[in-house]
């Protein structure tokens, strides 16, 4: 399941500006995940969309999208499982935020339906699962990082990363799957 | 704000297979939306996200996913106001799910932090915006279009799109931003 420790930070406005600058790896300038080697993928706020999620708790409430490169956007088209190596899955997750306004115009435009809105506000942090079934045979097949600004969690964020995952090992370790398209 | 008179329709399961028969004319055959003329654009949901919401009411939770064009997503990112012609916004809106699996999951892994996620379930429709601003000179040099199952809303239903997105004019008639990357 998502890792949620970094929950607090603030939003990462440098962050959009560096991860724009692709290297010849695919991967932009920045401290790798530990254990997995993980840098954050060149461009992947471009990725398509895979679903979108709300994570709600005690002390926090998220809204969160889970976006694809073409392998992995291929992959959840088609069914196919395992996900093939090269598969990357990006899951970005924003503090709900909400507008007075916006409520105002649900509230004036459909009287009664007690209709209320959130929407992405500041960001929290981005993960990413990396498909490599040999380089990460000890994991399911599959490398974890987490970024808040830009900056890895620690060694012990990233060793809870499998285990989480583990229960959805019939999907291939992932929990998310293809949102129909309307 | 976004329209909601067809919740109550199942998800469209065949619609996807439709969505990308690219025409020539960057639009899927079928039916146009009514005062507008407008189709749905092929293969939008490979566009690039823009940001994600909830709506939640009496009767409804849904979650939504707003995606832009090449036009539309530079435009976001350059604070680029009003947009430019040829820029669409799609709005995807799918009914809450969820999953006992993940929540066992949440509660193992973050004991005492009463989390619970909800994720896109079945489709319920789709809007767009499409920027013109001479052939949609009345409605703020833009056209709407709301789509269930592949097919247009009516005329009443589209007469309300306009009015609905006045409050939002200082952001060019459009209430979504763009969310930060994480």
């Amino acid at each position: 399941m998502k890792h949620i420790a970094c929950l607090t930070a603030a939003a990462a406005t440098m962050a959009g500006g560096i991860l724009y600058v692709a290297s010849a790896l695919g991967q932009t300038d920045g401290d790798a995940s530990p254990i997995y080697g993980i840098k954050i993928p060149a461009g992947y706020r471009d990725w398509r969309l895979i679903s979108v999620k709300q994570l709600a708790g005690n002390k926090l409430k998220q809204l969160r999208a889970q976006l694809g490169n073409d392998i992995a956007i291929e992959a959840f088209r088609e069914g196919k499982l395992p996900f093939p190596d090269g598969a990357i899955i990006a899951a970005l997750h924003w503090n709900e935020a909400s507008s007075e306004l916006d409520n105002q115009v649900l509230a004036a435009g459909f009287p009664g339906a007690g209709l209320e809105s959130v929407f992405a506000g500041s960001a929290v942090n981005v993960q990413f699962m990396v498909k490599d079934a040999k380089k990460y045979a000890a994991s399911g097949g599959w490398g974890y990082a987490d970024f808040t600004n830009g900056k890895p969690g620690d060694q012990a964020l990233h060793e809870k990363c499998f285990p989480c995952h583990v229960p959805a090992k019939d999907h291939d370790y992932v929990f998310t799957h293809y949102a129909p398209t309307p």
